[in-house]
């Protein structure tokens, strides 16, 4: 246990007043109080509830992540309301919307009309839409006023509103003008007009464009809030940079999940069952394709009954195919998180992971070649000629399998990504698939070839 | 090309004068700006450097990331050197540290002493310390001042620094003693003390620390921005959400590239020479690793001459306990970001790991033993008893493989984590040779027993 958690158990666990308690518990983050909730008895939790601030405990909850809850659910149900109504909107709409308590509808009743209302326009945003993540917080004014005018109004406005370090400016109609810095507007001398420190060149996003979409560019002008607009050129929320790190941290984990061959990602709390529901599809899945693969496997049942011995190579081949698909995979996934990628570049990146597949294959296929037959001949007591005429043909397939595997590992990501499929979720087992074929099919054709065929072995 | 690029692109190419061109191109973010200098003639950009204000040149490098210095180069000396002075010192000093330019001790020696300093302390601290990633920029006031003096003296720095959402205090000697939003500063009423909007359970991190060590700390606290103290805890930087959003990004973008078999992150303009070296080594590797297996298989050589139909099953085999392994190894590499997790957690990562294996190993090995079962009666017209001894076999096989595979797959990685080894990058190679033993060895192993041995096929 950390210091400060130990702290705080012994402040809760204190005698002393609800007073003395709650000033006590002022001097921990938000943060490290959410932390310290699953480890709180249900009766010390209770307590806490009980003498801590209401807009303490909204940041408490704020921290609580998908634990929110459950913890609103202890509480009296119109503190609970109280505490959800002091929130961030946006968060307050995702705890509502993933929580099944049974109160979660009177807890939104109970609100304030205009948060109520608030909440509800988030929560109607599909998941996978920027404004699905966005905060209703924040200043916007006319672009009218004059600099003395436009600070009060900031001062009007900030008791209320959170993020105040870019200032939204609009036009007589209310529609999205530019932004100014705060900063800059601090700074202003007496005289100038606000037109001057606004930028009207400021980046924007409207509120039902996919997140995978826009983030890049959301990234890419790292700005420290960006507008959120509707259909109408009105700003609906903003996007502040506290924001995209969480969604680049979702984003990519999924991403990263997806590769490891997870259909989401998941975490030590997460229950067995629902672990084994979530990787189970993909087992399958895997599963009857590689029975796929066996069956093109029996078809060399031939070769392999004549020369026993290659078959032992087989995992080696299959591996390296399957690590270069892999790589080149790992990459072009990456690559394409750019949404502008033209035609041209793409079939550059095939051409590039082709050449790095067919440099690193023919390194690899002399170093096999050279130590695999003094293997054979070493360990096997087989001719020279025998020897170094099988691991040329595992050379050969090594090279072979690479090269084509690369080309695998680019192509099939771009063409899902061509026809609007998510590539990191329908490359993987497709991938590992197609290269096992391609290793099997290389490195049995090429034996049956070279050493059945030609040389009679 | 994007509409805006063409715009800019005819602006820059038009015949007005330098004075037009510069307004016009005001008009444009900075982000833009950068985006479309790769696009340009030479020519054209040097016209671009010639016509804009240094402190636009500023921002626009900022934008223009690993190419800035190669802009730098082509303007005059001493402009560059001004333009690196106005830009973020941080990014300056990632500039100057990454360049190869002739230029770049004479670029320094130019700018203004203080900021040489910054600098030099800056592109002091190792790639891996989060005060590499900090900003020198930041707003610090002495706590003993009153509410109207704070706000002085934030006018009077903010002018010259660009974080100002959150303001740092220092006590009498300089250390730091807490932070206070500027929004509570600019909504305090007359007569407030400084002392009563100061957070003092503020988080901060030290110069020294590692990234990978705090920078889950950091996204927890999600604060605007965090200070980073030297030994003696004096604020030397702050690091903002943007720059967590890079960090980030950098990070998991290292993880994901180690899970897919790269040994660092690639993009679209590596040279093919670069892509090689750095996956060879891993390649190569694995190659070795995988030569290890197949001397392994060749132990078994003489079950497969008895029976060479199970050969066929031997890539499905390795497939999935290459998969299952693989998908502990995901989920464990993201549990262990955490780094307060105790010994009791990590067991239990292992036994969950370890459930979840068998409860999918189960489910599969029923339908491999059905499946595969019948297809072996169909396709190759042995007796019912025959069919279903192998496939049996494989089925358990299966099973074993899957329940061993997750536990090398979660069980590496944490004892690579508690040798302070990075499980990211050492566990890949490991874990696939691993759980290709595991299969062989449980398949061949398993065929000899039941189907040899027992049976006597």
């Amino acid at each position: 246990m950390l210091g400060y958690e130990k702290e705080i158990l012994d402040i809760i666990r204190s005698n002393n007043s609800p007073r003395v308690i709650c000033d006590q518990l002022q001097n921990y983050h938000a943060n490290d109080m959410a932390a310290i909730l699953p480890k709180l008895e249900k009766k010390e939790r209770l307590t806490l509830y009980r003498v801590m601030r209401i807009e303490d405990l909204a940041e408490i909850m704020e921290y609580a992540d998908e634990d929110a809850d459950i913890y609103l659910e202890e509480m009296d149900p119109k503190k609970a309301s109280n505490v959800l109504e002091k929130m961030e909107p946006a968060t307050a709409a995702d705890i509502l919307k993933n929580s099944d308590s049974q109160y979660k509808k009177a807890w939104l009743e109970m609100m304030d009309p205009e948060i109520q209302d608030a909440i509800r326009m988030l929560a109607a945003y599909e998941e996978d839409t920027i404004a699905s993540r966005m905060r209703t917080n924040y200043i916007a004014i006319k672009r009218n006023l004059s600099i003395k005018e436009a600070m009060r109004s900031l001062i009007d406005q900030a008791s209320e509103n959170d993020n105040i370090s870019v200032i939204y400016i609009l036009d007589e109609e209310g529609i999205f003008y530019g932004a100014a810095d705060l900063k800059d507007l601090i700074i202003a001398r007496e005289g100038t007009k606000l037109e001057d420190i606004v930028e009207t060149n400021y980046p924007y996003v409207y509120d039902d464009e996919k997140i995978e979409d826009c983030l890049e560019k959301i990234k890419d002008y790292s700005e420290e809030s960006i507008p959120v607009l509707s259909e109408d050129n009105h700003i609906v929320g903003v996007i502040t940079s506290q924001d995209v790190v969480e969604v680049v941290d979702d984003e990519m984990g999924e991403d990263y999940a997806k590769l490891g061959g997870l259909s989401a990602e998941e975490d030590l709390k997460e229950p067995i069952l629902l672990s084994v529901k979530k990787r189970l599809p993909w087992l399958v899945l895997l599963m009857f394709m590689g029975m796929g693969v066996s069956t093109v496997v029996g078809l060399f049942e031939t070769v392999v009954q004549k020369l026993t011995l290659i078959m032992a190579f087989q995992s080696m081949i299959l591996d390296m195919s399957g690590n270069v698909g892999t790589q080149s995979l790992a990459v072009t996934i990456r690559v394409l998180m750019d949404k502008n990628l033209t035609v041209r570049e793409k079939l550059h990146l095939i051409g590039k992971e082709m050449s790095v597949g067919f440099a690193n294959g023919l390194i690899l296929c002399i170093v096999s070649f050279v130590v695999i037959g003094l293997y054979i001949m070493a360990a096997r007591h087989m001719p020279v000629m025998t020897a170094f005429a099988i691991s040329a043909c595992i050379g050969l397939s090594l090279l072979l399998a690479m090269l084509i595997s690369s080309f695998v590992g680019t192509a099939v990501p771009i063409f899902f990504n061509q026809i609007g499929v998510d590539p990191a979720v329908a490359s993987g087992p497709l991938i590992t698939t197609l290269t096992d074929l391609v290793g099997v099919v290389t490195y049995y054709g090429l034996s049956w070839v070279m050493l059945v065929n030609i040389l009679h072995m």
